[in-house]
């Protein structure tokens, strides 16, 4: 065990603004139970579930503007944080010890069973205590061991939440090579991701972003980019020109009244899959358009164990690199989360216990 | 060539009321070009379908309430009637001549290419003259050879449309042995197939439909019904007790603004899979709760190829064998309509050129 009892911690203790996650400099360092490890963190980073956790934004079944987290109710005091890369400082009885001292990247997902391809149901930082803070203690299995990679634990703690969360939208999407797909948001955090993944396994990806940012996008692997401020018959004009055939795919992080829109740009046989609601969560549409045309509307919450093995693999051998735009301490998590919320930059905002 | 020049048909003339479906004696019979067959119609079927392109109730993209089939403009006038089974009386240039006397079973879907695993993109009676007629002329490939199949021509005419919808609502939604599926609207057309289907499959079935029918229905594989006239409650209690984990799918040829209350049932990652929307095309929906737990909402137009095939083999061996209500001869097309309408008898109703 460390020698550590106290630590730092941003700690949740309710559902409401900023001002419920409080930075606690006195925290008790998380006892390390059996199967489990210390990891002391390298480096944690923000995703909008952080931020949706405390607001309670996730609604519940028929009462859309209750106050809950993604899985319901929260257990309060909650250490947030899903993300996590850093160095395994302790071992808990049954586990070995050579794996103290190893740099590891955190699978933050709770399975509903021991399946390669079980759905999650939990997340670090939601379900249990993340890592937003100077230590966490985990499941040993969720370690997954990153001595070789060539990235920093900056960059490692930029890819469970948001890679993940995209590399199980285009598997669950069943996304391939040459195939036409839409990527809304594509300069947030998801989206980002959403456009290296889908270029890196050879889709050509049609990115619905702003104007300052389509360079960048570009850069990532975008092969156009078309924006929300186009007329309706420029956008469609846009999309036929990239897709002539229909796109075989959209992969959407926003939802909201305009996925309607899109529908007619779509090939027969076309999937939908999305993983958050950011523009309207509460949509109405036509299930004939659904139907008729043999679409597939795929919710997707995060990633199974295959997706993150499959992402861990990519972070090992350095194929992937990801985009950090700001670093912050600990204790500036506020301005980091306000910074966040602006999203004027490209990349992921780290924060370094 | 067949030397008769004319025969009876069923023309639609327009979009409308029952009125715009005209008998004709002295209807011409089609010319077979080559690569097709003449089939000399031993049974046809009745199906929504029919009546909904005769209505025009599809709607278009942005426009809900536009007249138009399923593809949009309809060209009259139209033999309707896409469920054929009958005997090869002629064949067309490079149709070898061993067919002529074959019975055979016909796909009536246009691909929109050559793969076993191509999308539907037409049907026979909406894209191209259909059944309900003497005679109708098909390209080659369309027809399956029934020679060893111990259902009559009735039965087999009762297959293409209803049940290989239904085939393909299970295989896209990937039903598989032992899991928990709700079938609405069993007593229906589709949806009694989906019951006969997904029991022979070994899924476990549970069945919404309304009292009287409900025997008749778990004679068919359903494992319980329930109905829609239950009180909330009651209705959970008996989902909870059948599929204690959570639905695994829901197989729905209903839609309409019920979807939503069945959402709280589903396990996560469970599919619904939707072929029809007789209780209301326009849905509104919470997003958030599709994603958060990875469901899915599968259009499902249709069969492929690939389903064809298994259905056909069905037929062969005799493994399945579909319900028929009732018979009428082709002049008394509107008088089956009627009685398809009212929908007070569980089966096929067939139709006798």
């Amino acid at each position: 065990m460390s020698s550590a009892s106290l630590m730092t911690a941003a700690v949740l203790r309710r559902h409401g603004g900023p001002e419920a996650l409080e930075v606690r400099e006195g925290w008790p360092v998380p006892q390390v139970g059996p199967g489990q490890v210390l990891v002391r963190v390298g480096a944690a980073a923000l995703n909008n579930t952080d931020i949706w956790t405390r607001e309670g934004a996730y609604g519940l079944p028929g009462r859309p503007d209750a106050k809950a987290g993604w899985r319901g109710p929260v257990d309060f005091p909650r250490v947030q944080g899903g993300d996590i890369a850093g160095t395994v400082s302790a071992v808990g009885a049954d586990v070995p010890d050579e794996l103290v001292g190893r740099r590891v990247l955190v699978d933050p997902a709770f399975y509903a069973d021991e399946g390669e391809d079980a759905v999650p149901v939990g997340l670090l930082g939601s379900e249990a205590d993340g890592g937003f803070a100077t230590y966490v203690a985990v499941d040993a299995v969720r370690v997954h061991d990153m001595t070789a990679s060539p990235l920093s634990d900056e960059e490692l703690a930029a890819l469970p939440v948001a890679y993940g969360t995209a590399m199980g939208m285009l598997e669950r999407a069943r996304i391939m090579k040459g195939e036409a797909i839409l990527v809304t948001g594509a300069s947030g955090g998801v989206g980002f991701a959403l456009v290296q993944l889908a270029a890196a396994r050879g889709a050509r990806v049609v990115a619905l972003t702003s104007g300052t940012k389509a360079e960048v996008v570009r850069d990532a692997g975008a092969e156009v980019t078309v924006s929300r401020d186009m007329d309706p018959a420029e956008f469609h004009r846009e999309l036929r020109a990239a897709a002539p055939g229909g796109l075989d795919a959209v992969a959407d992080v926003a939802g909201g009244p305009w996925l309607e829109r899109v529908l007619p740009a779509l090939r027969d046989g076309a999937r939908w899959v999305i993983a958050g609601a950011v523009a309207g969560p509460v949509v109405s549409f036509d299930l004939r358009r659904l139907y008729l045309h043999n679409l597939s509307l795929i919710g997707s919450s995060m990633h199974t164990r295959a997706h993150f093995a499959e992402l861990a693999e990519l972070a090992r051998t350095g194929a992937l690199r990801p985009r950090i735009a700001a670093t912050y301490r600990l204790s500036d998590i506020h301005a980091a989360q306000d910074e966040f919320r602006r999203g004027s930059r490209i990349g992921k905002i780290s924060i370094l216990p």
